[in-house]
């Protein structure tokens, strides 16, 4: 029976704890004083203790978005990150979201962040998150609705095979030849992202998915009058927040969505990505 | 130049009087007097004033909840129908949702909720609406959720459609060998709706759509226990509520969803099948 | 053990027959001389003796297509329908499809071909037929196709559907307003079948499945040249044929494609809506 | 106005040379002396003569099967490729599917198959191609129809999308993690590529996309009596044909799918690609 050290986190560890006690690991939690509800047999414990203590240890996503804390809503302390990383040792096995690996010394450090199934995953729930916002935003039907998504990688897709469902009226821009063909094949019209400035004007409902700063002040100023912009792009995001705020455009920032909108599927898709690396590596 | 009265209503009322003014028509209102924005252009007058002077008179949906006032949540005062009925005369064109025809004595009267064009775009925005509701309520992505549609109507088949492309697991429950076989032609599950007793523990979300008490004690009894049941069914609807209530199952009622969810497009939607029938029958 | 009596018809009739058998029922068949195989277990007759001696009789679909003779491709002889239908006698049960009730006394006569659960069945079939058809005789693909599905029944439906899935652009026409509120919410562009000769120079692929005479000389004169036009209506079909020819388009009259495309499957929906009767009405 | 050869090919080169001719090319054809219809404006000439006199060269899709000869259906003569290649000389540019580039000395060379814009055309013709082939070949509708699609790639992504159309009950087998979690956000079943002798009994229609030889003598054993097998993947094909052939297993290899049955579009396509590549590169 080992031990895993589950040390900050919201609603998705919380999750995790639950399946990673289902499936026989002994589970110290350190952070989640807050939190109403842990599973009985969880162990509480310091955040120093517990890392100490256990052979796994489980940091969230992201491990921290300061820089100096662990990311730990659910902690009446700050549990500092540097301190922390020097009284873990050595010979473990950690994991984060978006880790930063050189912190934490002689130890097997993996980021299921990075993951190509904890992205797919992960960009299943934010499509459906982003819909949901779209959704409550808007006063219209999605029926009927012009609708672009920016961007044709994993969100996009699924954001076009969705919407397309609800009857909406769905343009996917892209930048390479081949994804125009695809987008077509599935029935979508196409653009270019290069030349959103020339098109944006035609759609009530934008959702961006691409981690550039496409939403600039040329394509801002094209923008129809009373249109929703969701940005699904992480920080920086894609869209000139400043300029579209001084323009009154509508504009949504939709950071981190699994975490909100389907926190028990976003925690059981961290457990199934550390089971899936520890069955990798170690077995 | 017609001159329309628009009494009573919600955010769709609004909506529908911009388009009426849109489209050339003189629009006196009554029952907005809470409204924050009401088009400049309209006039605002009594209820009584406006249905004497209009040609054209439009109640909301339903044009009472009660029975003894017209359902008008921006109003100030309550507006009496029989009283305002007997003040209306006669000769004029009358457009209520789920209006009481014997009211209005010698005038013509249309239920613009009884055409089946209105029917289907509200079923549209109605299933939107549900799977927003499901969507905020859940803890899960929909993706590959144990769904159970209860009843193949419009309503039933537009939210089939939806979850599907979600990626939701979905059942349909219906009556009829024919819709049996459509079900299947359209890559679901069915059930049969007398038997929902012995299938229904599967399912982590139900919508209902039968307006019939198909969820009984013996249904309920068997539900899985966490499941989300939500119940589009007019009143008195398809769930025994107070059962469902004594044994904590958490259950919603979602009535109404396109006036509260896309009041814009529901406005719409009233608007064109008052145009249509004004077309079929006055032109 | 119940006796059946096939009496003519083709591939179908063979799998209906295996399935019977496999149902433990004993069969008597007449009029498959000339065909290469059938199941061992069967007892070969003459069609007055296999009718005499059953208890349910089964006819093809149509029992006859020259109102004379039953329609029966493997018999080397004639079977004349009227001389059998005096010789079967009293209180028996006899199936058929597109029978001619009266022609067969006092008997109990069922006409599977009006059961809608076979309808939805052989439009399934005669859909993946039709498309079939249209790959084969198109040389370009599907995909990017200009595509019109004249009728928006079941055929129709199944054809928007399954189109709409190669990529070919889709558009359905239909009278009825609320056929073109349902064509849009499920993606489809749609025309009025009253004005298809406005629209139709558009399409390089056209299908029709309305049983009326829809392509006139009017329609014909503004197709687009190189156009493929399948009509899958039933006789006199949905086709100026003889115009069609004078003006040298490419037509393909597709007919009774269930039984050409699938027969197997055509067969067992016999055996389904048969079964499903007897059930019903016997047990 | 820049002269093109068309040396060698089949009814795709035909279209191709509509197309060229259309977009004010002249056009030198070698090798078309049997072909019924060559438009108008081709210039006919012998392989070398257009080869000596053309500023651009095209070889068809594939450029020879048998290594030796130019592939050429319809040519009267042998076209020899090593004295092809010596007598074009120098400084051209030269197209051809899966080109040997070592051959044709100082011209640029150009292997338009390669091309990713060329390959998903292609591969949307081929999935198209295949169904046609199921289809005619199955004595049953598709619908309902157990089907392995083993291979994820281009064409394994499109013929699932369009048999779920079908309503055919779609399996994927796929090697990697996210492949599998792809396929089940898009709606079908997923089984291991490597543990195809496990499931493979389940599924009445089979069609292959991957290039290597999984269809082997163990999964053979253990395919369903009467399994329809399509086998799309180049030579050597995925299926051990011996093993196939003395088990009499209904096998088809469909090889080149869109030449035969989308020539126009399949032509099309490579017109497009040349387009594309001589704007990229020359413009």
């Amino acid at each position: 029976m080992k031990t895993i050290a589950v040390i900050g986190g919201d609603k998705r560890q919380i999750r995790l704890i639950e399946l990673l006690l289902h499936n026989g690991y002994k589970v110290l939690s350190a952070g989640f004083e807050k939190a109403e509800r842990l599973p009985e047999k969880t162990h509480r414990a310091s955040a120093t203790d517990a890392a100490q203590a256990a052979e796994i240890i489980i940091f969230p996503l992201p491990v921290s978005q300061d820089m100096c804390t662990i990311h730990a809503p659910y902690s009446r302390y700050e549990i500092g990150i540097e301190s922390l990383a020097k009284s873990i040792g050595e010979g473990k096995i950690i994991f984060g979201g978006r880790i930063k690996k050189d912190l934490f010394g002689k130890n097997r450090i993996y980021d299921y962040y990075e993951r190509e199934e904890f992205q797919i995953s992960n960009a299943i729930a934010t499509a459906e998150g982003a819909i949901e916002v779209a959704s409550r935003e808007l006063d219209t039907t999605l029926f009927g609705t012009k609708t672009l998504v920016a961007g044709y990688g994993r969100i996009g897709k699924l954001l076009a095979k969705i919407l397309d469902a609800y009857g909406a009226d769905v343009t996917v821009s892209a930048r390479k030849h081949e994804d125009f063909i695809w987008i077509k094949a599935l029935g979508y019209r196409s653009i270019d992202t290069r030349k959103l400035a020339d098109h944006v004007a035609e759609y009530d409902l934008i959702i961006n998915t691409v981690p550039f700063r496409i939403f600039n002040e040329s394509v801002l100023n094209a923008v129809k009058n009373g249109v929703l912009l969701i940005d699904l792009a992480s920080r920086p995001g894609g869209v000139d927040f400043d300029y579209a705020e001084s323009k009154n455009i509508r504009f949504i920032s939709a950071l981190a969505l699994p975490g909100k909108t389907a926190p028990v599927t976003a925690g059981e898709i961290i457990y199934e990505t550390i089971d899936h690396i520890l069955k990798e590596e170690f077995e």
